[in-house]
């Protein structure tokens, strides 16, 4: 029987600034990324949010990204891989005393934003980031993009892996995201989110709009927590998939 | 026969911003207060402070502050009890980390500027921090100035303490600080300075202006390192000390 | 006939994160404080929101803060007076430059947060920034509370002020407002909210929740722009003003 | 009889952190590149230097760069063009005010670090940087490097230009930089810089390492602020240039 966990991007507010519905979100979802204060999360959203996700039972990750909450840690930046390393260490070590004072304990690491997208073209930048979150934590399980440079740098390393797919995003043949740009590249419709996500996780592959099926082991979904729609998708989604039988489950 | 630790501040350069001598000063002192990234001490500056630290047999301490880089951690914030809380779990949390990560583990706490000044006049301000900090890591050694509220909230913790007093600075009867701007206040003459700590730690006491004894443990002489004159008076304590029968040893 | 100004805090958007609704309140008041980048409002939503202001034929004013994005500017923080004078110069100068970028031109200028608080309580203070601010552009309005020190000061300088009143908070017999967490402090009910505006514009004083009439200039009402109610409170003041026939125009 | 400006980044001292010695410079050099608060330089700073040129009679040049403080403006960051224009206002519209508030005026524009390398490829970005700016002060002069995108940007705007050289570094045949890793890339010999900058001026070309020649105006010599023998280059360019007959004056 197929297993796979929800994870989401959580704890994105700052200061007197909101962001998402995370208290919906962490009914349906199993694993929370939780941003680490140098994109979004300044420490007490980080409490606050890692609190909720011990209370809901749902799994803690540290979600680190660029130094730069103007651009939400979207804006691509040429980091030094040391300077990388050490960024990824600090928000790391520190996403891990916050999760210890709720009670909770880190259990996965997945990059942010440009930081993400980077490491996903990039294995060697992947690999340092990895590197870097795993001498602090050990046993976490990384999250990486199934079938780009972050599975391959994840493999390569002596840690548990988590190969993630997306809900709402269209996929080119080379298991690629097809560019925000075109028609149909974010899918809004519940319905056909869920409805895809059965197919991809019962085929073991990733289904490019072509109908081209990209073998790949699926062991989590990433469910957007920011769009309007966010919260009834991953609801659609949850449903969908035990509906056909797969369990839903954390890390 | 009598042992006393020798601490100083380091780590508190940012990007391109290099502060004070640490490479001398870490051949001389015992226990290394690191900056954690809020008032000064980036991720790479913490990095590269701690693996010296290593290298030289010299403890690790979180050194906190105000999220103030501007002001160097030295301007009075009011900040609640429980923000406050997240801050300190967030630095600790980030500086054991980054300790891990060259080899290292972290030995003690200290506060850091207006942070440690607000609470050594308030010891419900400072008991938030101290248990915020041992709730990270609680095996920390709280460093506390000796005879103010710093050391009256450690004491009422289940934790090491180590009582600190300063090697150049003056102090009033009541075992406060001498204003700043009073002739004399601030100790500049490494003679001087070396003379006053064999004679306090001698003694057991702080030994104020008008000669007045406050009897108090001494566990930990704090060494400033951003004056011309801090390692030359920070040798001449050393060597003092060690001259007088004191072995200076870490926490 | 009176006349008096409805001003309200805009722009306090940063990065991906929105704050208020700017849209509906600009076509209600007629001047908009705009966040200048320390609490809130980046570049970018400095243009946006100037941009607004000056297609609604909105006063636009200079709104400096504490460099606190965290705390939102409303942290108390001790800063020296030459300090303070540089930030607001520097905040002030920039949103110059951004009023200018999309065709307008600062009008006023309003303390914000803590720093509004603070200069209410200290004429010297309070000073020290409205001077600064004069220093960038000399012909701006000054929006000062009435009957603080803010007033007090603003009067010593050669400058227009606009003397200003809450539309929302309930008034102690000195002019303070009643704490917050009183009941009753805060009026939520728009019609209240209008009523007490019509009346007190009409007596030309604030009416203390005792009934008693500190006669003052009222020159601008501020509407909080960040409740739920916001615009519903901002809307029944200008009818209501209208209605009884009080001219609502900018400064 | 040729005429020069000399120029250098001043001001990027930081809180507690000073940088280079803007003192010595200042007696030098006829225009300073002063740090807008991004990568560099707090108001306290900016008002600091904007003084001391003020009384050296030294032109006073906005110097915007990334918000980043850590990578001191050198990291390379991916920023829409519109945003990047926001950015550039609002610290020139900051400086402005800084300028004024010491009694002095902004007379050029210079871009800092990764935005001022980028700029030199991309003709669209320097343009867009140089517009904002004109927008806020149109009678700016522009210093473009010479032979760059840069200069290209700058020549298509109804503006001044200011053609810039480097006085310590190697020039490849087609005027860019020679690689900072290859061997004679940085001069480091006041007398070797002095020496070429006193050919290239006398020649209007920049003088490659092969001894190509590519005739370019020059109006200013970047001369750098932040190395050990910084203030004795500046000198010896100065002093050779006016042996030579240039006269060295301000823009």
């Amino acid at each position: 029987m197929p297993k796979v966990d929800l994870n989401s991007d959580m704890g994105e507010a700052f200061g007197p600034w909101p962001m998402g519905d995370d208290t919906a979100l962490l009914r349906v979802v199993t694993s929370a990324n939780v941003a680490c204060g140098f994109h979004a999360g300044d420490p007490d959203v980080m409490a606050r949010t890692m609190r909720m996700a011990v209370e809901n039972g749902v799994g803690i990750g540290a979600h680190p990204g660029f130094p730069d909450l103007q651009g939400f840690g979207r804006r691509k930046m040429e980091v030094p891989h040391e300077t990388l390393a050490n960024m990824v260490r600090y928000q790391v070590g520190a996403a891990a005393a916050m999760a210890a004072s709720v009670g909770g304990r880190l259990r996965h690491l997945k990059l942010h934003g440009a930081l993400a997208n980077m490491a996903a073209e990039d294995a060697g930048m992947a690999r340092v980031c990895y590197e870097a979150a795993l001498g602090v934590q050990p046993d976490l399980v990384v999250m990486a993009l199934a079938a780009t440079e972050q599975e391959r740098a994840a493999k390569s390393l002596p840690c548990a892996v988590a190969h993630e797919i997306f809900a709402d995003r269209a996929y080119e043949d080379d298991a690629t995201l097809v560019d925000r740009r075109r028609p149909g590249a974010v899918i809004h419709d519940p319905a056909r989110a869920a409805a895809r996500m059965v197919e991809m996780v019962r085929a073991g592959a990733i289904i490019a709009e072509s109908g081209k099926r990209i073998p790949t082991r699926i062991d989590t979904i990433c469910l957007h927590g920011d769009t309007p729609e966010a919260v009834a998708i991953a609801r659609a989604v949850r449903a969908a998939l035990e509906g056909a039988g797969v369990t839903v489950a954390g890390l």
